[in-house]
């Protein structure tokens, strides 16, 4: 049997998301099942269970992709504040020994990276960041169309030196201006600072959707929120351009629906901080992938 | 006759350095011709004697270190603030038609870098980022014992967003706050905003070392100056470990004699704000070559 495919994990998100991957990137078959973040070995046994769904003789290898800190050489996830149940668990060791074939892991944002490299929009650069901005901030980095083999916690550079605490307990990381937990927490200030804004009046939390619909509407408070995070977004890009003169920053995550306000500000921005001729060559585009890089990078692990 | 070593030239500083260098990275003769900042094409005709001088049948290729911005595919000098004598001149052509060996070009600091892994601190580390610490910032990758293709223009990361003018036309860049020029900017801010410090009585312009010189000698003034410096390039570093996850920062240039108040300052203030996995793991250590690095690493390229 050839071994023309491979299955591509990705413990990011509420759902862990397993699916079997093409040799080219495309997704032949997916599944999901629950993260149980409280249920200890059960996720395990779930993954596991989710994998011999659709494991075969065509089965090349298992990537995983993992939220937070791995070390990718002795399999060992480090720290994966997500999924409390993985940490210190060698995921590696458990599934080649069940499954007989090669497993690798890497964080699951560089994996979206090599993922949009393989198979999305970042098919036509040789070299790209792509920065994740969902409830955090993070990414990969694609030089020479291969994955830069570092931690490239792109949301944990230092923005704003007395800024903003940020969950990792630095002070001003661009994940504390430019993440979606940090654009609803400025929201909610606004709005307990008595500023004139109708977002006072939002039943239930508000959500980044909640800011931006109340932004497109008129409302110059929430604009200001997300118009605030698109500056702060835009001296994270220029700092990457100046440092890794890509082809191109590749954008994802759920931020990016806010594109007319919160990238167009970041770019604008970026363009007056970065080096004019690292800027110019670089294009600032949409992810292809979406919900699936993940598991399309973690998938190609097998063939690299 | 064995091509066992190349020629280096170092095109930062003020004066151009040429060396002949062994494949092992040692320094087996070398020279200098003035940059001549305003002579035109001149630096160019000193350039090609200097290299005349010590070129011979063993010589493999030239390599030179070009401060500023390179584009390493065309050999084009794209900016150089520094010597705008070569700004647009195709070195790589002209060299390589006058020598018949192959011509390759870098960025100094970059190169430096790649020097320090062949022949100096970097040698026992499999990845680091070297830092130039000089009248501004800049700095090279060197990953898996491979200088990272980019501009690695690390001085350039945005570390207050509005904060300080940099020379680059951004606010608030690393630069702006750890060069040698910010601190003599900022030490002039002090002296003219009638603090209390010894540096108001100095004879003539304050240096980076007088700066430093008052702060030994108890000025606490001039501490406070190389202490926020050192808090700055804290923040950066720490930037650059949460990004590259590298088993050592080394610092190079002038303001390394400052170490002991503007190094381990930044080192505390590192150890704050990176993520504490990455920072445990990543040693801060001087350079070994000094002066030497730029040329070392011209002269690899080489053989690389």
């Amino acid at each position: 049997m050839v071994k023309d495919c491979s299955i591509g994990v990705d413990l990011g998100g509420t759902n862990l998301r397993v699916a079997l991957v093409s040799r080219a990137g495309e997704v032949l078959e997916r599944t999901e099942t629950p993260s149980c973040p409280d249920a200890g070995g059960d996720v395990v046994e779930n993954l596991a269970a989710a994998i011999g769904w659709l494991f075969s003789d065509r089965v090349a290898g298992i990537g995983l992709a993992v939220p937070g800190l791995v070390d990718a050489q002795s399999g060992g996830i480090v720290t994966s504040p997500n999924i409390r149940a993985v940490e210190g668990v060698n995921l590696v060791d458990i599934f080649s020994r069940r499954f007989g074939v090669p497993v690798s892991l890497g964080n699951d944002a560089s994996l979206a990276a090599l993922g949009e490299s393989v198979a999305g929009a970042g098919r036509d650069f040789n070299s790209f960041v792509l920065l994740t901005l969902g409830t955090g901030v993070g990414g990969g980095v694609v030089i020479d169309r291969k994955l830069l083999q570092a931690a490239t916690e792109l949301g944990h550079i230092t923005v704003e030196a007395a800024g903003r605490r940020c969950l990792c307990g630095n002070s001003g990381c661009l994940e504390a201006y430019a993440g979606a937990a940090a654009i609803v927490a400025q929201a909610r200030e606004v709005v307990s600072s008595g500023a004139s804004t109708r977002m006072k009046n939002h039943d239930g939390n508000l959500t980044p959707e909640d800011v931006y619909r109340y932004a497109v509407d008129g409302d110059a408070a929430a604009a200001g929120v997300i118009i605030t995070a698109g500056k702060y977004l835009g001296a994270g890009i220029a700092s990457f351009i100046n440092v890794f003169s890509p082809d191109a920053i590749i954008l994802t995550g759920g931020l990016t629906g806010a594109w007319d306000i919160l990238v167009e500000e970041a770019v604008r921005e970026a363009s007056r901080r970065a080096f004019p001729q690292l800027f110019q060559r670089c294009k600032i585009v949409p992810s292809a992938l979406a919900g699936n890089a993940g598991i399309i990078g973690a998938s190609a692990l097998a063939f690299s």
